[in-house]
């Protein structure tokens, strides 16, 4: 069984309205040194699998065909066997 | 500046039918070996202050006041002054 944490960023350039409707409401509340927000996407996933080797073939799989949408996103990915953090792959067109 | 990167979870025992719909859209393309799929948000943020006691304060405001529903929603950031994440700092109620 591995956790799997997934980050799904826009890519660079890729226009963020939802981010700059959260920087304004930031400043209006007067956190005027915020000068840029970008919003993204976290996921969790419990996969149960038996090899390292497996899980990142088949994330990059899903992220690929589900999780992200590679025309505007990137994405990336860490594993870990138990709570640790061990390894770390970047999906980017 | 500061390059600050915020990750929002639901509180475990809280209900996310957006994951279980994911995983269930992950099952139907054959992952069936996804267990569980958890969704949160992830933002960064360029915050221009100098010091970085002065970032871990004001972006625990931020999440605490905008950013999270620390209702049914934790946040942990970390923080660096360059493109180096150095240093983390956890909130949950």
């Amino acid at each position: 069984m591995y956790k799997v944490k997934v980050y799904i960023t826009l890519k660079p350039g890729v226009l963020d309205p939802q981010g700059n409707a959260v920087q304004q409401s930031l400043q209006a509340l007067n956190y005027a040194e915020v000068q840029d927000v970008r919003i993204g996407k976290y996921m969790e996933l419990k996969v149960n699998t038996t090899s390292e080797a497996e899980v990142k073939q088949r994330v990059t799989e899903m992220c690929e065909k589900l999780l992200a949408n590679t025309v505007i996103e990137d994405y990336r990915f860490e594993w870990a066997a138990d709570e640790t953090m061990t390894s770390a792959m970047e999906g980017s067109e």
